[in-house]
């Protein structure tokens, strides 16, 4: 396991238990047969907390991890990084092997 | 409490289901200090699961309850899906009181 902590930690497991007592609540709505509105609009705030979640993981990623994987020239940090990106906003970022 | 099921409910179920589990466990992750970047790319695999379950619920709640309220001139139905989709994409869809 790679284990590192960073100084947001808590933060983000604590942002991130809240969006699943929250997700948690959505489903029970839709078991009640809840309005269509009222699941889409808390499902979007779901979504809206997950997005603030990870932008302090990615806040706290770059201020730390990454820029230590600059200074020791570590690709596999860097191309982690990029990979996540690419996944997280669906566009290709393009990578580049050499840290200048 | 305003009940109703749709022919997916069952499915919508499942998913947010899926996605809250789903959820938990990139909080473990997170607990057990895991690299910033599976995070991320999960996270926005969640983010990714609810988006579908919300278009499900969108093409349920237009081909029933908004079909059925549009018939009856109800305005109430109307704007909450209205609302619910402002809220949803962040963008603001003009209201019209009246159906055409």
């Amino acid at each position: 396991m790679n284990e590192h902590n960073h100084p947001q930690s808590k933060q983000v497991i604590n942002r991130l238990s809240r969006a699943t007592g929250h997700l948690e609540s959505v489903k029970k709505m839709a078991e009640e047969g809840r309005d269509c509105s009222e699941l889409l609009v808390q499902i979007s705030a779901v979504i809206s907390a997950l997005n603030s979640a990870s932008k302090v993981i990615l806040e706290d990623h770059i201020n730390h991890c990454v820029v230590e994987a600059a200074k020791v020239d570590d690709k596999k940090v860097i191309n982690d990084l990029i990979d996540a990106i690419n996944e997280y906003v669906g566009i290709n970022v393009k990578k580049d092997a050499g840290i200048h």
